[in-house]
């Protein structure tokens, strides 16, 4: 049998998620589903069945591009740089990583949005950190 | 003696340069010298002397970093991605995985900017391509 | 006797304004009065009198032009976007319409930016929903 | 025999063309072939396949929304907006009303980006017409 | 008899125009004349008649005000920055404050944004100088 | 005995800085303290030891220059927007002159980036007033 680009994004987007730590896509697809769910389908089959699935980079690198690039669009995409602040530390970086990559965009992008992109990660970094405690 | 960040930068700045192939940093500042030299001097000093100096992430991972940023700038900074495929490739990224990333970007910033940027990126490795032949 | 361009353009900004529903430009002046009251005149007089008022294209047009602008200029603008999908419904664009651009415009945009004028969409669909409820 | 997306996309990307007037997507495709072939397929599969094919939102709307979300970009997406600016006039859209729509944004973008795509839809238009006298 | 907002501006816009030198606003408009004549009325009336003559900053500062914002948007408006680069000389700020403003905003946008206006400036810079030496 | 750059830097930025009013610098710093020091030092160093400290502008062109690419960058930036309102009033700017900037901007870049930035200079004023009072 087949698999579909659902089953297989869906296996993509499992593989960057931990549920029990931050917001995670299904949260925000649920809260989609009430007015647009077909956007939560094509996150699914396109931008993880048919992008992540991809070969030449692995993880960790896929994760830090998309983190590049929300850094670099500023706070206007800080709720979904939240959540692939999340995805970036499920995919492996670390925190010192995610924060480097940070301060390497400073020559590039100055330092206002840096510096909104480090507080967005220090807020990840604590609420992880709490749930950790109390899981 | 101690080293100051102009040597350490120009240290930094020329293990991410290959002068025989494609543009580079210096290339650059010598069309700003005339009208702007300290502009020059705070890349050397700044980007490279500071901050590409830096750990926890190696060369290639920040030569990602940058070139995910650039490519959201939109082709408002295509001279500047030019300059950054080329250190992208010099920093040890394969063709490959410079494309990759960019595909990997449309799901966050659309076709048009991923195309514009893969179009420079295949005009860059044409032109190495060709100083190699004849190198 | 002559009209006014203020005149004509506050007849053109009633015309898309509800104001039993949802926030209004009449809001949004009150609040700029007391520090550049200049600046409601100039979107009566230039915005509503001059622009909104010209020939070729429909009011229903004229909001999805400007709505779809506004989704592309990202979250920054989101309370400019709660003001115009107000102005949008009033125009006389269904619900679905607006949803259905949004969607149109994940290939320019990419998720993220969709994801944030979707949920505000919702937000001020059940803003609307709940005064007409209570009027 | 099921359609596939691939076909589907196939067919609304005609719908949209006209092959003898203009830059198609055909052209664009064609210029990825040798680097990044798969954009090309995603364009067809989900941009036009996926998206394009939707309801509530007729071609000429579609046409609308997106150039309106190009001007916005900037001159970065200037060779894209050539593109639907083509595009916009195949789904039906008047010249007239291509510029109308560029000028209903000054309100919300300013005179500069609004110019430079107005000069642009002037180059497109002129393009057309010569093209039409010799064909 | 009163002054009309067009003739207020077109004295205003006067005011920042060397014709002699550099492109001017003037050449512009008669570019888009054929295509949208009205946009030039606008920067006449509104641009010009309404917001340049407004008090509280003078002609310098208004010129600085608008070359950080040009820079600031990107290279998508770098025919608007050749442009407003002209003003700005034409209202008497210097080679080197329009300079020192660009390096100024490095901490703010990055090296690559200010790069390209920095190599715009040198061009307008040559360009005028040359026109100088022939008239 | 050399002066630091660091020494250089924290003497400018005190000359912007008035720790009785409106949020300040070393707020921010603060706050980055945890997670990523050398940000901190960057600005001292950089942005005030290196930039602010260059000649052929004074204090408030300065200030004039980073208000108008801030107000550009859109809401994005408000929390540093509020910083350099802030910065701008302690470099001698008036109220009036950074209002009139803001509106300077409506033309080159449209209505709402300009209302959300004259939003957030109501609440800087309003919040430096009160402190007056109660100091």
């Amino acid at each position: 049998m087949m698999t579909t680009r659902y089953q297989k994004g869906l296996e993509a987007l499992n593989s960057y998620t931990d549920q029990e730590k931050g917001t995670s896509h299904f949260d925000l697809m649920k809260d989609l589903d009430s007015i647009a769910p077909d956007i939560g389908k094509y996150i699914v089959e396109f931008a993880y069945g048919d992008i992540y699935n991809r070969s030449h980079l692995d993880q960790k690198q896929r994760a830090l591009t998309v983190l590049s690039s929300l850094i670099t669009q500023g706070e206007g995409s800080l709720p979904q740089l939240e959540l692939h602040i999340n995805t970036a530390l499920n995919a492996g970086l670390s925190e010192e990583e995610i924060v480097e990559a940070m301060i390497q965009l400073i020559p590039y992008l100055g330092f206002p949005s840096v510096i909104n992109a480090v507080k967005q990660a220090k807020r990840v970094f604590a609420e992880r950190s709490e749930e950790k405690v109390f899981a």
